[in-house]
């Protein structure tokens, strides 16, 4: 970051030690980091403060607090946030853009001065058709394109509501979400499956199933089937939850398939969600490459960050 | 019932007044009705102590406590149930039969002998595959088989698990379970989608929705969508359930079409869940009939006794 030619009077912006804060603050977790002037990460913390409950002040009273150490030693002047903080009724709304403006993200963030530091948050995107939104999801893709400014394709990014993005020539063609994520936790936990259904993870029940989705729009009405083998068979409730997962991912896949038509993928998330998404993929036969959430989400805050200091210092 | 000629042995049998209990004990109700010779129904009732979390002798307990007027009264000898109740775990196990077994079910009751009255308890019907289980349903489908003896075609009863069966030459031929009512309630009630659904039953928004999901396999994917208008252009909230239903029951219906493969339909069911698998069904051209679920309840659980009677007389 602040790596333009007016350096010094950017710093004079962002405080003497030229420490900023960065953060996506999402529905169910806050993610925060203070970066130094030349983009390092100094510090990062995460809780599970999520945007999506807090309304209004009861944001900026979890943002003071958590943020606390960090004033006290760095009076960062300036955080930028990206994420459901930015919703209606959230600690300030910063109203979606329609993609086809996705490169102005800079110019329409929203602005909020506390007694200590400027508050900026980014907005989210909605389509023209009002049938889809994202908030958050629109930073990462953009720090993707600042790691990889020549990607075209699909981008996924897996979550309790997992995005599809398709980018063309360096901006968002389309976008649409998948509830996927939501359905396993209410389907796993709260319906006639729950009994069928337990920890561990088994890679041949998962296969399967994500075979028999991607072969046949129909898999949605093979659910029942893992109660009725589990009563029927006393199946492993490990390979009860595989076949779930491997179910309801393995159609979702299968409907994003012609949206990839042949493209490459990248997929941006963390840990095992991520990794079943790019095991469903690969075996659709697709070229699948994996980018970290976090670290998409500080490259695009900064790059977020720099383009405003251009425009303020312009 | 009770129309052969052994009629005088079986009084004998059902006691002097020659009444009956039939019921259907479901996950997650109890339907009774005191039955008398002939066939009539003197008496019904209707709670709310579902099988699917009565174990052993509670399950006892309950129906020697909903039963207590009419034993005072009329005596009964002879309880026949069908329904989860004789699931294992519950009051007495019936074990699962094959599709192609179905016409045994009379030899295949289960019995337990209470101090003034024998329960018999009908069984379910598994896949040969056993992919999927049913208990109840088997015998509303005799019901109707009872009621319309030359019915070819796909019988459809809709709930929180719907069943579709095949039925050919007089036999089961195949079944399915779908989960669609389940999932319906969990997303209306326990998703993101919650703050978009509200009560009401707009039929522009139902109609839109099932064409869309009847046309287009991706339906599933659209489902957020739903929160997207709500969020965006403020969409009625009764507009956004009967979309939210439309989508799930469209795709539902448009999963059964290739087995369906332009048959006659029959439902069995009654009220609003029904009628709108009617109202699909038509709209995707089907000649549809609707009977009630508790007549073929009824009938098919007579049809049991006698045939079970006829055996035992015989």
């Amino acid at each position: 970051m602040f790596r333009s030619p007016q350096a010094k009077h950017r710093e004079d912006v962002v405080g003497a030690e030229g420490t900023f804060i960065l953060g996506d603050w999402g529905t169910s977790a806050l993610r925060l980091w203070l970066v130094d002037a030349d983009g390092f990460v100094l510090d990062r913390l995460q809780t599970t403060d999520g945007a999506g409950t807090l309304q209004g002040d009861a944001a900026g009273a979890v943002f003071s607090r958590v943020t606390q150490p960090w004033r006290a030693k760095h009076s960062p002047r300036i955080a930028i946030l990206c994420g459901m903080v930015g919703r209606r009724g959230g600690w300030v709304e910063a109203p979606y853009l329609t993609p086809d403006r996705w490169s102005e993200l800079p110019q329409h963030v929203a602005h909020l001065r506390l007694p200590d530091m400027d508050v900026r948050v980014v907005p989210g995107l909605r389509t023209r058709a009002a049938d889809d939104v994202m908030r958050g999801e629109e930073t990462q893709i953009l720090g993707l394109t600042r790691h990889q400014p020549d990607f075209d394709g699909a981008i996924c990014l897996p979550g309790t509501h997992t995005k599809w993005c398709q980018l063309a020539g360096g901006q968002i063609a389309s976008f649409r979400t998948e509830m996927t994520g939501e359905l396993f936790a209410l389907l796993s936990r709260s319906s006639v499956l729950r009994d069928a259904v337990g920890p561990g993870f088994d890679d041949a029940a998962f296969d399967i199933a994500t075979a028999e989705a991607l072969n046949d729009p129909r898999a949605m009405g093979r659910l029942f089937g893992i109660r009725a083998d589990w009563l029927l068979r006393d199946t492993d409730p490990a390979a009860g939850l595989s076949r779930l997962s491997g179910l309801l991912i393995g159609a979702e896949v299968a409907r994003a398939i012609p949206d990839i038509n042949g493209q490459n993928v990248a997929l941006i998330g963390t840990g095992e969600l991520t990794d079943k998404y790019a095991r469903v993929l690969r075996f659709a036969g697709y070229d699948v490459q994996i980018q970290s959430g976090e670290e998409m989400a500080i490259a695009g805050l900064t790059s977020i960050a720099n383009q405003m200091f251009e425009l303020t210092d312009g």
